[in-house]
């Protein structure tokens, strides 16, 4: 039998409770398809905070690098809102990121047939959507030197950032983005203000460059005011987007609110080699926290992400996916994707029935 | 009689079609209300590239000075998208921004009970959505230095820009979407990304010192990931909403593309003083040029702008707006609202349409 260890970081809010309901669905998938794992669980963000007095301690990045794979809960709350940069629960998402070299992030956005009703968009234009964001992670305005707080030629105060990319960043972004949409339809869309943005016009310079290598995929481009008008129009003409890091943070976002069941997303975040990042995209819902309330599926698909594209243990992936979709035939919902006619459930019981599923 | 200079700038694509029909409307609602207009019609973006060799010729920019408005068309089109950074009609449209200082850019959003099934949202979400994005327009990104391309310290080819507001810039778009906010249901959002990026964390120090100013405004902030989600899932929360250049480009147009009508959404550009850039959100549209296809509405309803905020002519603009509605009432609908039971019209029917109701 085979042998994972994973790194389970709970981290704020809700994020406990769907690592604990996540972590019985992962285990028993596991040991029906003969996989043994040893989990170790550590603190980052808010809770990180409360204990060592810093988002991301040493400790926590050690355990996840030297592990197989990492699944988050979520991470942040009022009560750490005002810290300082280098004290918010943010920043130690960053540090993580950036620690584990994860720069493609990988973000679903898919329209159930049972749960089309819950997108705010008429059924017609959200039925059958089904893309893949891929966002840089690790580079771009959210790393970029110099940033800061300074002063001008004027002598005005300001703050300031960097947006800059490397032509190694884009073209390992652009092969993770291609490879991935030769295994989905086959069509990418590449988004940036090329028409304003030397940086940008940069990134479409080296994603055409990397397109060669792909002749069987069909690249377009688009800038990304137009990107987040189309995904309002017409969601469905898009099968694999590839993005820059802000873009792509405000474009994902986008995307899941238009599947109308952010409580369902899950996102992987993976590297050239080492573990990957595996999470819900949602956040660490504070006003629902300790209700059980929590909707545990995102994370459930995040653990099945972690197998898939973490492990490359497929069967046991495909077993949580459809454990998932057996237990929304069957009506069970959380209350963010409740609606007239399904049975209202709360986070461990979700978690119980998934788990029957198995 | 009173007597203003009004700058004509047709520039590209459907441009030169709907400025037409939108000087006639001007120039009834003016007569109307003892204004008289004198025009001067110079080129911009593509056009002024054919004509002269660059995007901006001076004389365009001279004339559009020492005007009382700036009323343009559209810019832009498949046969320049090549051209290097300089020679982009884009290019034109910034150094127009950035020559006429107008750092202000007011772009409604607002779904007219006659077009609430033109949203591709849920009626019950999109109907009486009325929002004001108030765009910074000549800072941040789109402007910063240093910007363009080189090496980094490993030799690596990288193409930057850079993210940079100063003190000054934030206080007067913070001024002008606090007065904005307190002329509508006095609710301001601010839209930054103070979780990761040092320019916003300075923004919202600013937006929060400038409140104090408008203690009669409720302010909220909100990251901008969030915004794009909260746009889809419930734009009725939203007011007045204040962000800087390129958040503001990009959640401007996911706003304007909710309502379902980009073809009648106008936008003001404003600055401390000087003439006011008035102009339609949607583009240039190449593939429907020329052909009589297009929906003045957006330039109309951007030439009452150019009367209410450019002119302080507040009765020709309401004359306008009432007139414009009007047309809808009466059925009168371009393709890009049609829908079953209204009377499909080309541009020009629109303008005489609008016409007889002034
Ligand atoms: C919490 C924040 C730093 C993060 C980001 O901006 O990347 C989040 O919005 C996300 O998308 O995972
Ligand atoms: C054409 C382009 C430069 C422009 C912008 O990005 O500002 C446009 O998208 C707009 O919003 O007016």
């Amino acid at each position: 039998s085979k042998r994972h260890t994973i790194t389970l970081l709970p981290g704020d809010g809700i994020g406990p409770e769907v690592i604990s309901v996540a972590r019985n669905v992962l285990n028993l998938a596991a040991s029906i398809e003969g996989i043994e794992f040893k989990y170790q669980e550590v603190p980052v963000g808010g809770a990180a905070l409360d204990l060592t007095g810093v988002p991301l301690p040493e400790e926590t990045l050690l355990a996840a690098k030297q592990s197989d794979a990492v699944l988050l809960g979520a991470i942040g709350g009022y009560k750490w809102d005002k810290n300082e940069k280098h004290l918010k629960p943010e920043t130690g998402l960053l540090k993580l990121r950036e620690g584990l070299k994860v720069f493609a992030n990988l973000r679903p956005a898919t329209v159930l047939p049972q749960l089309v009703d819950a997108s705010t968009l008429k059924r017609e234009v959200a039925e059958g959507v089904d893309l893949m964001v891929v966002r840089e992670l690790t580079g771009g305005i959210y790393f970029g030197k110099p940033r800061g707080f300074g002063t001008n030629e004027n002598g005005e105060e300001i703050g300031f950032n960097t947006e800059v990319y490397a032509a190694y960043e884009i073209d390992r972004i652009a092969r993770v983005a291609f490879e991935t949409a030769r295994k989905r339809k086959g069509k990418l869309c590449s988004v940036d203000k090329a028409n304003v943005l030397e940086a940008s016009m940069f990134w479409r310079k080296r994603i055409m460059a990397i397109a060669l290598e792909y002749p069987d995929v069909e690249l377009s481009h688009m800038y990304v005011d137009n990107a987040a008008m189309q995904l309002v129009r017409d969601p469905k003409q898009f099968d694999t987007i590839v993005t820059n890091n802000i873009f792509g943070d405000i474009l994902s976002d986008e995307a899941s609110m238009i599947t109308g069941s952010i409580g369902m997303l899950p996102s992987a975040s993976l590297g050239e080699s080492g573990p990957g990042l595996f999470e819900p995209i949602h956040g660490s819902a504070p006003d629902i926290a300790g209700q059980d309330k929590a909707n545990p599926l995102a994370t459930i698909l995040s653990a099945a992400m972690l197998l898939k594209y973490g492990l490359g243990e497929e069967n046991a992936a495909k077993r949580i996916e459809a454990a998932v979709l057996d237990t929304l035939n069957k009506g069970f919902r959380t209350g963010d994707i409740y609606s007239a006619g399904t049975k209202l459930v709360g986070c461990k019981e979700m978690g119980e029935e998934v788990l029957k599923s198995v």
